[in-house]
C-alpha cells in the first residue's frame, strides 16, 4: 500500500459539490447569455503573464497581493483582475482590432491576499467593455446600467438598484472648494460612508484639516436626494464655477435621459453622489449595483468610464467604459444569505434505467431519441439494486426517471416516474418526447 | 507621458483575436453540450494547489514541467492535468459524492516545457470521468467511444476513427513470453511505430536483448488486422494461456459488441492491438482518436479505464474510466491544416445602425424585440461614417444590418441589409423577427 498524501486545498478558493457547481454555472451562464445578447464578443487571455507587464500600472497593494515567481529566467506573475490583460491585449492587437472593440471576459483571476470571510484567492470576474479609439458615444453609458438590469432581473434575487454617479462633478465640486489636491482621500473617506456611518466620516474630515465651513458644503453636497430629475436640477442650481463640474452634471442629466429610453424599471436606477469608484482610474460614469433587500452584500457589479486604458503601454487614446461582476464572492454571500436555492431544474433531465445490462438496445434507442431533441440524457448501468438506482437520480436531482424492462421493451413503451410529484405511468415511445418536453 | 512598458505574452501561450475566439468558443461549447447530453455534471478545481497533493504520483518528467513556487509558507504548484485535482476531489469529498460519479471539466492546465511547435504551456482540457464505487460496469467502456463519436460528427473535421484496445491482453501477451518486466518498454516502442516504422521497431527491439522467437512474435502479434470480429477471432484462436489475456480478449469482444448498439458507423471504432497509451495507469480498455484525412495530428481524444483513481490518498477503491481532449493544440493544428475556418455563423445575429443618436427609442425596440427572441444584437452608437459601420459589421461578422432612420421610425419599418447576398430590402416590424428567424 502507497504512503498516503492528505488531499486537501488551499484555503481562500472555493471548490464546490456537483449540485451547487451546477447553481454557480447557471450564474456563469446567465451573465454570458446577456453580455452576447447586448453584442459583446467573447476574449480569453493567459492567467501567467510577464510580471512586468502586469504590474505596469500597479502600486504598493497590488504588488504585495500578487502571485509572482520565476520559471527560468523569466519574473511572472498571475493576473490579479481581467483589466490589465485587456489593456496589454488592445495595445498588443491594436492593429488587429475594429473599434469600437466589445469583448467579454469570464475567468478566474488570483490575489495572495490573507483569506478572510468571503474573500477569495481565487475567483472568477466576469467583464465587460467597450473600448473606443480616440472616443466613444456617451450611449455606451446609459446602455450599462440596462445590461446590468437584464442580468440581474434574470438572476432573480430580489429588487436591486443600479446607482451611478459622475466622476467629474465630484472631481469639479472639490476643485471648487479648492480641496483638489486632497481629492483622493476625501473620496476614500466619503466611499466608506455606508460603512462608518456620518459622523465617523466627518470625524475624519476634520482630522485631515478642513474647515468646518467646507466640511458643511460636503456633507450636504453628497446628502443631495430625491429622484433623479430633482437632484440633477439640485446640481444645475448649486450652479458651482467649475468646467468639470459643468461637463459631469450635463454628461450625467444626458445618461439619466438616455437611461429612459432602454426601458428600464425606474426605481432600478438612481444617482448616487457618494460614488467614487477607484480613485485614479475612473473619469466619468460610475456605477455601483445593490440588492435593496440585502445592502450589507456590498456592490454586487460596479464600473465605470476612463479616459485611457492603454496609456501604460501605448500612446493611443484608447477611452472605454465597461463593469464587472465579482462571481466567487457575489455566489458565497447569496448562499450563504439563503438567495440561491438548489432548485429541481436539473442541468440532467432523465435518467433512464435499464432493468438489464444485456439488452441495452432499446435503452440507447430510447436515450439516442430524447437526445436528438436536445434533451440531457444519463443512463445508469449496472445491476445494482432500484434503491440505489433512485438514490443516484435524486443525487443528479432529475425531474423524471425512466425504467426499462422486458415489458417495456416488448409493448414499444417506457414506465415514466415524475421524481417530484412521484407519479408513474406508462408512456408509448411515440408519446414520449411530447410528454417530456411539454 | 508615462514610460511605456512594451505589451507581449510568454511563449507557448495561446491569445486569439475575436474571430478566432469564436471558432475556439464554439469548441468548448460542442464538446460540453455532448457531455452534459451524456449526463456528465460540471466540476472545476483550484488551478493552484499544494505541490505535494499534486506530486502525489508524479515522477520525474512531471516535476520538470511543473510550474512550482512558494507563497508565505507553502509549497504550491499549478495543475499539469485535470486527473489529478479530479483524483485528490474524489477523495477529499468522497462522503457527499454518489457513485457512479460522472464529472466534466474543461479548464486550462500549465505545464512549462520549452515551447514547441503546437505544443503549449497553458492549454485546457476537456475531460470527462465515470468513477465508480469498489466497480463500475463495462457499459461505460461501450459508451465512451459513442460520446467520442457524437463530439467529432458535430465538430465536422471530416472522417474519424476511434481505435481501441485492452491493456490486459498486452500485459497478459507479454507475461506469456516471459517479458513481464519489460513490458513498459516494449510498449513505449510499440506505441512509436506510427512514427518510426516497422524496421526502427524491431531494431529496438533488438538492441532490449529480446531474441528473434519473440520479436516475430511481438510484431505478428501486433500486425493483427482485420474487421473487428475477426481480430477477435485471431486473439481467441491465439489462444494464449494467461488469465490477464483470457479475460481482456473477453471484455474486448463484450465492448466491441455493445459498441454496436450504440448505433456508430461502423468504420469509425477499429480495434487497434498497437494502442497502450500510459505506462502504468490504465488497466484495461484504452482510446486513441484519429482523423483519417490527416494521421498526421496523431490522437486528437485519448483516454481509458483505470483500476483505482485516488490510490495515494485513500484506501477506497475506486476505478474509473474516461477521455480527455487537449483543445489547444487541436485548436492550433485543425488550423493550420486548414479545417478550421471563419464561417459565416457569427456569434452575433444582428447590428443595428441608428442613423441619429439623438432618436434612439425605436432603435432600441427593434433591439429589445429581437433579443426577446433570443437574437444577439448589438447596436452601432455614435454617428460615424456609413463605410465605418459596414466596417464594423464586417468585422464582428453578422449576416444582417438593420439600419434605423427617420423614414424608417415614421413607417415603423426597418431597413435590412444582407451582409452576404448584398440585399437590401424595407421590412415591417411586424415581420421583422420571422424574416431574421426563418
Amino acid at each position: 500500500m502507497t504512503k498516503k498524501v492528505q488531499p486537501k486545498i488551499l484555503p481562500g478558493f472555493m471548490e464546490l459539490l456537483p449540485q451547487d457547481q451546477l447553481l454557480f454555472n447557471h450564474m456563469v451562464d446567465t451573465i454570458r447569455g446577456v453580455y452576447e445578447e447586448f453584442g459583446f464578443m467573447p476574449l480569453d487571455t493567459p492567467v501567467i503573464e510577464y510580471a512586468d507587464v502586469l504590474l505596469a500600472k500597479a502600486g504598493g497593494e497590488t504588488e504585495k497581493q500578487i502571485y509572482r515567481f520565476n520559471k527560468g529566467d523569466n519574473d511572472l506573475a498571475l493576473r490579479f483582475d481581467l483589466t490589465v490583460p485587456l489593456a496589454r491585449y488592445v495595445a498588443l492587437h491594436y492593429n488587429d482590432l475594429t473599434f469600437p472593440f466589445k469583448r467579454y471576459q469570464m475567468g478566474k483571476v488570483y490575489r495572495g491576499e490573507r483569506p478572510q470571510h468571503g474573500r477569495y484567492r481565487e475567483f472568477y470576474q466576469c467583464d465587460i467593455d467597450v473600448i473606443g479609439n480616440a472616443s466613444i458615444p456617451l450611449t455606451y453609458d446609459a446602455e450599462m446600467p440596462a445590461i446590468i438590469y437584464e442580468i440581474f432581473k434574470r438572476l432573480d434575487f430580489g429588487p436591486f438598484v443600479i446607482r451611478y454617479n459622475n466622476r467629474k462633478i465630484l472631481n469639479g465640486f472639490f476643485a471648487s472648494l479648492e480641496l483638489t489636491d486632497m481629492v483622493s482621500d476625501v473620496l476614500r473617506i466619503i466611499d466608506k460612508l455606508d460603512k462608518i456611518g456620518l459622523d465617523n466620516v466627518k470625524e475624519e474630515l476634520v482630522n485631515m484639516g478642513i474647515s468646518q465651513d467646507k466640511i458643511d458644503k460636503i456633507l450636504s453636497f453628497i446628502q443631495i436626494k430625491g429622484t433623479n430629475q430633482e437632484i440633477l436640477t439640485k446640481l444645475m442650481e448649486l450652479a458651482i464655477d467649475d468646467e468639470n463640474y459643468r461637463l459631469g452634471v450635463e454628461e450625467l442629466k444626458t445618461v439619466t435621459d438616455m437611461i429612459a429610453d432602454f426601458n428600464l424599471d425606474s426605481a432600478s436606477y438612481q444617482i448616487d453622489l457618494t460614488i467614487a469608484r477607484g480613485l485614479d482610474y475612473y473619469t466619468g460614469t460610475v456605477y455601483e449595483t445593490n440588492l435593496v433587500n440585502y445592502p450589507s452584500l456590498g456592490s454586487i457589479c460596479s464600473g465605470g468610464r476612463y479616459d485611457n486604458l492603454t496609456g501604460f503601454y501605448t500612446n493611443e487614446e484608447l477611452p472605454g467604459i465597461g463593469i464587472s461582476i465579482g462571481l466567487t464572492r457575489l455566489f458565497s454571500q447569496l448562499k450563504e444569505a439563503g438567495l440561491i436555492k438548489a432548485s429541481k431544474k436539473s442541468l440532467i433531465d432523465v435518467l433512464v434505467v435499464p432493468m438489464d445490462d444485456n439488452d441495452l438496445s432499446y435503452t440507447l434507442r430510447v436515450a439516442d431519441m430524447l437526445r436528438q431533441n436536445n434533451l440531457k440524457v444519463d443512463i445508469y448501468y449496472g445491476n445494482k439494486g432500484m434503491k440505489q438506482k433512485m438514490k443516484y437520480a435524486n443525487h443528479i436531482g432529475v425531474n423524471y426517471v425512466i425504467i426499462i424492462g422486458s415489458d417495456e421493451i416488448q409493448k414499444e413503451m417506457v414506465s415514466l416516474k415524475n421524481m417530484i410529484t412521484f407519479e408513474q405511468e406508462n408512456v408509448l415511445l411515440t408519446d414520449l418526447v411530447s410528454k417530456l418536453t411539454s
